[in-house]
């Protein structure tokens, strides 16, 4: 009878570990490397700063942490026979488990603002918890890698982020598509067909154009509720195509009469024009990218990988109010948000992680009893004091199991040290990817394996 | 109204992460020099895994999750009404937050056991929750760093993590005092005094020798219930001192009729003698060295700051069956356990977080317009292709306004583009440190910076 593990959860034995911690790392990097500075924040928050923040679905996917000492004392037995559970909830529990990382952030915003120095450049890689419905590739814990600039609304920080984008992937070497759109453009042809409230019927519409065909899209916007008019109006849209700047120059047209749309336009332009020649990965304007649309104000991205089908593997934008939630308003922000789970699975579907991510003991000293352990202890001291990873096998097992146990951990190196190397004072190196076998002298052996 | 962070939870901005970072990567680095590997559990464990395993006062400060959906689905009107918290609790709740890292690790190794490779090194860093109640360097969430060794019953294991001890604190550049004992020893004395179940008051009483002196000492083992007789068997005891070997024969004397104590004080000998004598830091046997008595079953450790005041700051031990509260008999293990926010409050105390720890950006470029920093942007890129970490102010802001940022975040290079050096297609460098100022063309820039 095995314990078990809570449902949509895991473990990650030392293998993901490194695996993940790869990826992190080169996120991590990345992130210094422009100035970013690392924060954390608990995994509760109160309720309060919880509920309401992510629409009424988001609300039933908090985890809810039961009250410590009495639960029910602010519950009366009224209140207990409703049987209401979201309400009897609300007064047994004030703490929740935290749902992304952006809210907690803006959290720390307001409780920090005395002390932050604008603009602020941070990143946080921290689990989130949701109550979702497991299933493949979904899980109710797991990790985000957020970076944001907040105070400044330069697009320069929208450049870096793409910079960082193409950074982070190029050494990764996964090859993306970093795709880029302007809420403002959308709220611009919005604006122009004189349907406000379709925009998000209009993008999921247009991205099927691929799939389905002009004719099959025009009719699905019909059925939406869109006049022939306004289907006429949106041709250029739908089939826009060509070079960023062509597609920008055609909307600029359409986009003519909107005030809004010409912003977003010249933003984008801005971005686009900024944007180092030097990067590895395509950026590319993409009108159907809309994501988390009632959030963002600016700047939309998304990054796909090129090499394997996955959903977005990394994403974010600009909003114009993160704290106004908080009551400190007029605090401009732009983010990414790296999907680690997802990235992991792109890796591991393209083999891409590097051997030497995975690296781990260097040198196995073999145990043939006491005497000879005690003459391998300094050695091993004096490997590990120049940074090389060096175990020596705990119990005076027979050979044949430690040789094993240095091939399961694929362990390049074994010292063997039995009563004949002892007499000698030397040791047998004997290296396991050819399988060759030297009588060293100590001080040999630590320069063959440190070279 | 700000928003209200949870009572007993902390956030860490960027200094205080760089300084845990700091300390979390010394731990990690000697772990891996060891040949431990990685592992993460899940925060939240089921209730069934957690419950009864930290005594009846350890069940009460689970943070428990309420059920979602409907968390009244298997509780009755009468149960309802009853309003027993606790039993209620049991029924709305099947999940808690993990308390600890070691029933974690049990139930992981038990999960994994047909994969795992015995002997396991495993460490693992995470947070933990209990629902204490907070004071001054207590939290409801704190990170724990534990190494554990099981399957191995060799004391070469102890001896390891001797060293891995020794080598943080050496790196950490903390003096530290590191305690063993064993508490086969402790058994011992409890038998040949009969009074088995006295052992911690005798240990409580002698850890007060320095302080009240011997007949005081004597006094409370007198109260605690102990005869003249046994309490004049403990006179050696209670005085014991001088060397470690000295220790060891006296209890060798004292101890002759406990096979138990004897085999305890074989134990203790065989690794002190194993031990490295290049170790940094003294390893003191103590005998008032009891923690966790009911769990460990061999070894027992713990480290002391000598510099600063403050309770231990590290500890660990022995234990002959992690996992047969899983069902998984005869599994011995011996680990220690970093106290992560104590060794944050020792470095503090002492000053010893290194400046490099806390470096973050190196060069800023001013930012004086979107020309200027057009020039600039590439230049940027190849600093940060080389590893250095590099920011362009995002806004064109007044240069003082830029400068007292540099100045704030102690970046030590600033570099000023304005239209005089754009027009010679040069930078001016400024040394923050010096002040010392030099027109440079760009790659003698880089190559300034970069050296």
């Amino acid at each position: 009878m095995k314990p078990s593990i809570v449902k949509g959860t895991r473990d990650f034995g030392p293998v993901e570990m490194a695996k993940r911690n790869y990826i992190l790392d080169t996120i991590r990097q990345v992130y210094q490397l422009y100035g970013f500075q690392q924060i954390e924040t608990p995994a509760m928050e109160t309720l309060a700063t919880l509920m309401g923040k992510y629409g009424e679905e988001g609300d039933k996917l908090l985890f809810k942490i039961l009250n410590s000492g009495d639960c029910l004392s602010k519950v009366t037995d009224e209140e207990l026979m409703q049987r209401n559970a979201l309400a009897l909830a609300a007064k047994m529990c004030e703490k929740g488990l935290r749902y992304d990382l952006t809210v907690p952030f803006a959290r720390y915003v307001v409780n920090h603002r005395e002390e932050l120095l604008l603009p602020f450049k941070r990143y946080q890689v921290q689990p989130v918890w949701r109550a979702d419905r497991p299933q493949k590739g979904r899980y109710r814990e797991f990790v985000q890698f957020d970076g944001d600039i907040v105070g400044s609304t330069s697009l320069l920080n929208e450049v870096e982020l793409i910079q960082i984008l193409d950074d982070v992937f190029s050494r990764l070497r996964v090859r993306v598509q970093i795709k880029i759109n302007n809420r403002k453009i959308l709220s611009g042809i919005a604006e122009i067909i004189g349907a406000a409230n379709k925009i998000t019927d209009i993008t999921v519409a247009i991205d099927k154009l691929d799939k389905i065909g002009i004719d099959q899209v025009n009719e699905e916007l019909a059925r939406c509720g869109l006049t022939p008019q306004q289907i006429g109006q949106l041709q250029p849209i739908i089939t826009l195509s060509g070079t960023n700047s062509q597609k920008l120059q055609v909307l600029e047209q359409v986009l003519a009469s909107s005030d809004t749309g010409l912003k977003g336009i010249e933003e984008l332009r801005f971005i686009l024009d900024a944007t180092p020649a030097t990067l590895n990965n395509e950026v590319q304007l993409d009108l159907t990218l809309a994501r988390g649309l009632n959030y963002y104000t600016g700047a939309i991205f998304e990054v796909k990988a090129l090499d394997t089908p996955m959903g977005s593997i990394s994403g974010g934008g600009r909003y114009d109010n993160l704290t106004g939630i908080f009551g400190m308003p007029d605090l401009s922000g732009v983010g990414v948000s790296f999907g680690v789970d997802r990235i992991y699975d792109v890796l591991d579907a393209l083999h891409l992680c590097p051997e030497n991510a995975l690296a781990t003991t260097r040198v196995l000293f073999v145990n043939f009893g006491q005497r000879e352990a005690a003459f391998c202890l300094p050695l091993a001291a004096q490997l590990r004091s120049r940074g090389i990873s060096t175990e020596i096998y705990p119990d005076a097992a027979k050979t044949k199991k430690q040789m094993a146990y240095a091939n399961a951990r694929q362990i390049p190196y074994v010292v063997l040290c039995g009563a004949d190397e002892l007499e000698q004072g030397k040791l047998t190196l004997k290296d396991m990817n050819t399988g060759q076998q030297q009588l060293l002298s100590p001080d040999q052996l630590i320069d063959r394996i440190d070279n």
